[in-house]
């Protein structure tokens, strides 16, 4: 429990850094053998990249540097539950555990307006149809 | 119909070149006003990044030369259905509309091997523990 507090209080620290830049308030480490590794924070408005959160970040910051696709062995600490996007990166990554402080849940009732494009109703506004040249892109997956 | 099938047919190149690079068959493009305007492939192995599916690869690309956060008026076409990181990264970008080649679905039966980590099990694998400093974290996005 000291330990998970301890590095959650990293990520709590470079959640303040993206404040500072003027992105949104969330932090992240990747700790393995009770080390903090690799940090990152949100940086989607100063880099315009809507895939630059804290989490998707840190695992591409140390992917990159350990030459790996993968990130066994290391604990992800992060300052909120990750979105679907950082929770699936994560799960590519194959990192071991995730920490989070604030649930979803509590997020969404805390901040209403910033919480908005993770609600249903964003969802809904993207179409999507399927299976184009469905034979073609199939081929390309039967062989590799 | 036709136009589909010809921004398809870019996205199916693209896939190629992945191919070519030793990496996995995904191609995308993204499509405004009747023109590819950006394109990118999986590039996963050749740069050890997780995250480097051909769709999120396209979204940051096309955010970073517009220095924009979102991406409305595209449509992005895929060769597969995207996994949910891209979904979701597509939701962030807010993308128009998303046409793939192949379902999920039949990829998974198409190439069982390569697809193990889209499974339950892989997600089963990591372990996610929540609720720490969870009062001071809740204090970060109160205020911002």
């Amino acid at each position: 429990m000291e330990k998970e507090k301890k590095f959650m209080r990293e990520a709590i620290k470079e959640a303040k850094f993206a404040l500072l830049e003027g992105c949104s308030p969330f932090g992240s480490v990747l700790v393995k053998d009770g080390k903090v590794e690799f940090r990152a924070h949100n940086t989607t408005t100063k880099d315009n990249d809507p895939t630059a959160h804290a989490e998707t970040s840190v695992i591409r910051k140390a992917c990159k540097k350990l030459k790996s696709k993968t990130l066994k062995g290391y604990t992800l600490y992060t300052t909120a539950e990750p979105c679907a996007m950082c929770m699936t990166a994560s799960v590519f990554a194959e990192i071991d555990k995730i920490v989070y402080g604030v649930p979803v849940i509590d997020f969404l009732r805390i901040n209403k307006e910033r919480s908005l494009r993770m609600t249903p109703q964003a969802w809904k506004r993207i179409k999507i149809k399927g299976g184009f040249l469905k034979r073609e892109c199939s081929e390309l997956y039967s062989g590799f």
